[in-house]
């Protein structure tokens, strides 16, 4: 099978990781590539890491997607509401990166990102794709919405022992680091190198937008709403998200069933890999994969279940799932382009 | 007035940091240095940044102290009373970077130290020497047990809020990062370049020996027991703690009170500044220095009080805050030889 | 076809970086892994990264290498030769990234490894590996020995020129940083984090054992002696080799036919990459590639032509190279398995 | 002796730099600070690490520069030439960071800033700072023209050996490498975190323009005329120079005679320090100090002299040499206010 690929907003971070990810997938074809910036001009031009990569040149939207079977857009949220309508009337499958089909609530959206639903046929149509917990409804979805970086990491972290109602849900408390390519390719001065090495600091506490996203997955988790406490921190390094995710036990449970829990429900799943006892998940094990490794800690004197949780922002955080969820989609094995081994080093 | 003093323990980290700081303060002259490794050497042999500084040889332990009014002790744990019987006789000041003096509790210390106290009447003469909390306390003190790196930025974090009873303090969460110089100069394969770099991770998870050095401060400020839950995490940075602090609000208390709590109690310390409404305190901007910054962040939804507190490991979580302790006990003014800036870059 | 691998020094940083590649290798069934620290565990207890893919146990070398048709062996130098022997018998392919069949001259390898060829037969099978300039002896090696990193980089940036006569040949100047992984998994205090972070510094100044096979590389190419000034520098990076090569361009020679020379000579190669007029090789575009990038700079002042050339030290400068040679000697295409698009971030 | 400083362009990295030193500096009273886009904030808004340092408010140049004794400039090029004679009107002495007053040959200064001398008189008055060089000029120097931070470590890197003739000084080739401070706040792409970390690259390859200012110092030392290839390159960290130079021993030249006129020649300089044989001067030991470290090596198989040497690109290449020149023009120790130890880790 070869499936016809576009990429709309390819010259972001997000957009050449599909770009990079997509170029070496046995099944995809890439048939057109949207810049607004860089239009007319070729990708390595932009990132020459992808010379001797044969690619279409950039060029607008409506010329990029034109006959593509699905369409992978990485664009600033609220654009991606006009592209779903334009996905749908040619037929092609819309997987959005952006925010604008994950949260269910228009409520929410609105709280959050100060703007309503401009189409609310399409959302009825939208699956937040998070394929370890929702694989059933994404095969049918019309429009996946792929899930944010830190909502990834946060609910494979946690569903679990949600789903077992292994812990007190009611308040989780997320510590979560991120490197820099998550905050993007523009430049700012929280981002100018002698700024943000040598230095780790919390932005936008208590107000991410990715707040209600994971409560979103986290109540269906667990059956009941869950208020979620999250500050994120711009990590000195380049990939790679680690969430410290911190839920009082439940009375009277231990650990072994933690642990038993979290075996079982990852099974079979390919990219999710839990840490041996004692050993802490730590982004250097998944950078540049599509895993997310999670740990289980015990602080025993306080009653307190502590969950490390890592993933690759720009992999399973972006690229990397928005192309398990395009496998999925269309019946291929969801490891399919997706299945290199991370180093360590 | 000028102070002989001798540095036990010369060539670890933090004793080369005490070193770096004694040689440029103008009331201090360096009598002794010494060093089980490197006796007979002089320590730019092992420090080549220290060149052209003049110092004496490194010698053994009994030579280095000779003579010596004060002395600073950078030794590995249990190895500290001893060496305080022996300041007692020759009537120096014991100032003691490890962790032997630290806790009151001897029950506490056995707990976590699998030790216990060998000398309980120098215990009695020991003062935990923090100086903003418990400075009347160290004017007085026969040995000075100077705070650990992460109680430092933790007690100072949370003591306004705690003495004020503007939160609720039954149990406090600390996410803490550390840079790599707080693992120290001994070569490991968790602080090897390639498995440091790129990467962070969560050791010692709900068992880190500060737990309770932490919590004994915690409890004095709110005059009553306080529970820690304390992750903390080896950050890819050379120096710098930052932490980031969870407690609830107690009911009816709003960010207005809790900041001016904040400023009127730190209102005439010298090294403790708090940060303005929106703006994180972070490590680059206290590097190389002995300051505190303290930022103050609400997360109305949950009504959680998020406190990030960030300090330099080696100076104000070291060797700087054992020079302020040394300033301090002999009258002189407390920021003498600490008065550089930090850059910012 | 199905290739039977084993590694000799599998939980080294060239060896595990040879599973990690080895293992996504369509072709390839990895049969053996030895190791003589680990043997008895699983390479995933050494390296969490490589946990859910299935590979054998680690053993001792013999077991590792029985029944394999190509042997990859990453030791310290001087344990190749006896390998290499039982591989003879054994009749599989040993492909050595060690330096032992590097030198032709036994007298340089005794200059500068302190040791003679205990097989001298062994050596007249051998070839010195490197395909973009060796391709026809590589396809019928007894031995395949794999080029050191810092000499494929070299050899690479600088045979065009040196073949087509463009420059005065007898001594060139090569100013080279190296990614700390280039150093090994071993503990150093050069290799600790903090000593090695946010620094810079050359080492083994004229004097490291890469200099005589970069020379024998370069001569091959002029024809004629070439000596070279090779000063190697760890650089605060964990993988990649950025050379900047200073070498005087012959009277009347023009940078239009260097760099034609260039375009001409790699033109069909997959690998080699020349960057466009006034853009400069750099690391981040090849990490974790097969790539060698290469940039040519004419100080027009003093006629002098700079060559910037890049690699990844442990994918083309060490386990990538390996496997195209394994690639080249059993007849499959040369980029099988080493088709990943490196991101440049 | 109190002397009234100004600082005009503050709010860069350099001039930031200076107000950090000067404000610590025990002679000097900071009474302006001048900043095109920020005159009407404090400093501490834009560097919160200068939080409880008394500092005058940011204002326009010429309310920054009234009543100074000594004006230090932190501009654009091209600025400098009518601050000089608004200076020199006041009575004021300018010491200029920037590039406008460096060159003696307008001429030179024509063909690489593409701009004539506007105040031909003012030339005359000053005087190349390089205080281990030019010491006695400076004393009575009108306007100090502070060297650049390249031509400063590659000056003091070679001047005993031109000046003892110990080299054939026609033609020196200098690698050299500095951190992201040195490209200063303003953002580019090349600064972005993403996209300068874990790299290394070569920029303005054999064009920069501190090749003018860098053969004019080796040209006064050698007394003839001296070309340089002259490639620097962007290292990943905040600060520090790197220069490794390679420049050929004259004939029957030996190490001893190199070494021995090194240390003669700085025997009495505070701030230089030559490393011991086998030791590489490296940026680490350096940093944040006034210091220039130098090693000495030979390629002895080539003849080739290679020498490293390293300084803070903020310190020692702007804002403290800039402090040594004020200090030694104003009759005070060299050293006062540059006295601290840098640490090494």
């Amino acid at each position: 099978m070869t499936i016809k690929a576009a990429v709309v907003g390819a010259t972001g971070y997000a957009g050449a990781e599909l770009v990079r990810l997509l170029a070496c997938h046995p099944n995809v074809e890439i048939t057109g590539l949207s810049s607004t910036s860089f239009a007319g001009q070729t990708i390595d031009e932009i990132y020459p890491s992808f010379k001797k990569c044969t690619l279409p040149t950039l060029t607008d939207m409506d010329t990029a997607i034109a006959g593509a079977d699905v369409v992978f857009a990485a664009l600033p949220h609220g654009l991606s509401e006009p592209l779903a309508k334009q996905c749908a009337a040619a037929g092609s499958l819309l997987i959005d990166l952006g925010a604008d089909f994950r949260l269910e609530s228009e409520e929410e959206y609105e709280a959050w990102y100060k703007k309503s639903f401009d189409e609310p046929e399409l959302h009825d149509g939208a699956v937040y794709a998070l394929p370890e917990l929702f694989r059933d409804r994404i095969r049918d979805a019309k429009i996946v919405a792929n899930p944010g970086c830190y909502p990834t990491a946060a609910a494979l972290g946690l569903a679990p022992a949600l789903k077992a109602g292994l812990v007190k849900s009611e308040h989780v408390i997320i510590d979560a680091k991120s490197g820099v390519t998550g905050a993007g390719r523009s430049l700012t001065q929280n981002t100018h190198y002698p700024e943000t090495n040598e230095t780790i600091s919390a932005y936008k506490v208590g107000s991410h937008r990715h707040t209600p996203e994971i409560e979103q997955s986290l109540s269906h988790m667990a059956g009941a709403p869950v208020k979620v406490t999250f500050v994120p921190h711009l990590l000195p390094v380049n990939r790679g998200i680690e969430e410290t995710i911190y839920v009082p036990l439940a009375e009277g449970v231990t650990m072994e069933q933690v642990r038993t829990a979290y075996e079982a429900f990852y099974k079979d799943e390919p990219f999710v890999r839990i840490e041996r006892d004692g050993i802490s998940a730590q982004i250097r094990n998944i950078t540049r994969s599509n895993f997310c490794d999670i740990s289980l800690h015990l602080d025993k004197r306080c009653g307190m279940l502590i969950v490390c949780s890592c993933i690759d922002n720009m992999v399973k955080g972006a690229a990397g799932q928005a192309i398990q969820n395009m496998n999925l989609r269309f019946g291929l094995d969801e490891t399919t382009g997706l299945d290199t081994l991370p180093a360590g080093f």
